[in-house]
């Protein structure tokens, strides 16, 4: 429900950033502003938050009645029909807040053909509010981190349950299936994201979401998956041998495995973002494989799976109590195999504690036979 | 796979419309141009097509081994990686293709806080092009038709067999589950989006997808579902009443009925797709449910679920043959329930030709207890 405390740290970053207002469609943040989880589609449902405290929802006519439940009674409401188009309201609405002359934000989901036609329509300047969207939540309470480590314990006792279901013969979208049942066995309130299962050369595609290959005797298989507990996300990958696994693929998990953990270990309070990826990339590089790591080394989760701080080179952010990502390292060779170890690191004391403890030595993620 | 026929009305349009380029990122668009069905994140991944017939391909590095089989070998990409962000990419390519100074139209997925970071970066205009991709794919040819008619024809066959499965004391994600499994069963390629079950008062609210409320006797029961087959979409919706319907809920079930029949009725090449509404809405209007037609009487359907025509009042797009879109007039009373019956409709021979043909009188809808 509605709740104002949320609102504190917005309005001080919007006085830092010299926002007027700040425009949020359906989002993340719009569901943790104000709990509405919205359903984006063409056609702008949005809340905007004006710097001096007030704030009113522009609603289509259909959402109306789903959204007033999530504001307080005397909520200001801009409702358009499907036949006048929201253009006219949101120029109404402007006029009636004083927004006309003002430095409006947008979040990172209102859509650019929407900004083109604010832009003729409205004299107004916007702005990319995303950085500031992100920083406002960066950091997480107690609380939120106790619902993390919560949904990072289902998350683990998926990845033990997977490694046994796997087996030759069956399709990815069979592996995927179960881990969907396994998460709602297990009391997650939903998956954080649509998992990936990716087998054999599939799985040198980081993003791998066809799941239609058979799984062979031989493959590695990447399992890259995660629920949400209390609006909080988790997200592990696990990378499994189906039979022994070959020299190549044993080393070159090695790899991935010490770069995960040496990276994790060097994720304390005070140093930046950017010094965590390239710990987990010099090692990647040492042994030769630098064009196989695609990829950033992690990004930030809470109430969303992909948010900041994001570990990536040149990152100058500098990691906070409080602040959680993934370390997810990984090799990626076209057209072969890739593989990768993740775990969601969390600052506590000073430290990067890992939410994750499914196993990772290589005895114990080769699915014998 | 790539075909570049299916680019020859673009550029037509791109010149109508004075475009030197137009961005397209991941969506129908993108997928329909190139079978490129790339998961959307905050990474700009984005087709660049010239009016000139040249094109590029922006691809984070992570994408680019899913990307590039789905282009012709010669075919050109920048490709950027996590750590130097994308706006520098972007720079370079604009100004290797000439693009510094043009007029660069984007589509309805480019994000608004990108625009913004173009808008600063890149000495060009940018411009809403999301008109001229609807008017793009907007007249169906006679194979996108047969693939639409047979997706309808498996929607109705599920809408049969959904009846005799919805009963008092299911879930509305149990009925939802069991439509996922027929449409797999029956042969769709996939759903068309996730189906509606809206059981008593959750069905006031058109697109209520909570799927939390248990059945209950005396409710009625919306279901919105469609599929894919061969790329293109279906979409229908019935009205099931679960035991005896009230007086009340017969006489509203008959006016959405009648106002769904005789705009189809009404749609014919050569009137304005305003009109369709206008047909609709005055006869819910007529009963006195004027305020309780919340939404347009229907949106356009090929290969994507939503898209021109829009049949919503003041619409003048004037309907002409191979045009396809849904009928579904609603009438929505909050807290107490909503109705409507929807089928496709297509453009042949100058008529309206429904493409749903499962049963809409009331005792066919009636499940017996």
């Amino acid at each position: 429900m509605f709740n104002e405390k949320k609102f504190d740290k917005l309005f001080e970053l919007m006085k830092e950033k010299k926002l007027d207002a700040v425009m949020i469609a359906p989002s993340s943040d719009m569901e943790f502003l104000v709990d509405y989880h919205a359903h984006a589609d063409e056609r702008l449902n949005c809340l905007v938050v004006l710097s001096d405290k007030r704030y009113f929802q522009i609603s289509p006519l259909l959402n109306y009645e789903e959204a007033k439940v999530k504001y307080p009674e005397d909520a200001v409401f801009y409702k358009w029909a499907d036949g006048e188009g929201f253009l006219d309201t949101v120029k109404k609405s402007f006029e009636d807040f004083g927004l006309i002359g003002g430095r409006i934000g947008v979040n990172e989901t209102i859509r650019g053909i929407d900004v083109l036609d604010f832009q003729e329509l409205l004299e107004a300047t916007f702005v990319n509010a995303h950085p500031m969207m992100e920083a406002f939540r960066i950091v997480k309470s107690n609380e939120e981190i106790q619902n993390m480590k919560k949904a990072g314990q289902i998350a683990d006792e998926v990845m033990r349950d997977i490694k046994n279901f796997i087996k030759p013969g069956l399709y990815e979208y069979e592996v995927i299936e179960e881990i969907k049942r396994l998460y709602k066995e297990k009391g997650a309130d939903d998956i954080s994201f649509s998992p990936i299962v990716a087998t054999g050369k599939n799985s040198s595609m980081p993003h791998y979401n066809a799941g239609t290959s058979k799984i062979q005797v031989g493959d590695n298989v990447v399992v890259d998956c995660g629920c949400r507990f209390n609006n909080m996300c988790s997200d592990t990958s696990r990378t499994f041998f189906v039979g022994e696994p070959s020299e190549e693929q044993r080393r070159v998990y090695e790899i991935c495995k010490r770069s995960t953990f040496t990276a994790q270990d060097a994720a304390l309070s005070g140093v930046t973002a950017g010094s965590i990826d390239k710990v987990a990339r010099d090692i990647i590089d040492g042994e030769g494989y630098r064009d196989c790591f695609l990829n950033r080394t992690g990004h930030g989760i809470g109430f969303s799976v992909h948010e900041a701080p994001y570990i990536k080179p040149n990152n100058e952010l500098v990691l906070e109590e409080g602040m959680a990502f993934s370390i997810e390292p990984g090799i990626y060779i076209a057209g072969k195999f890739g593989m990768r170890v993740e775990n969601i690191v969390v600052i506590e004391n000073g430290k990067g504690v890992s939410m994750n403890h499914s196993p990772v030595d290589i005895e114990d993620v080769i699915i014998k036979l």
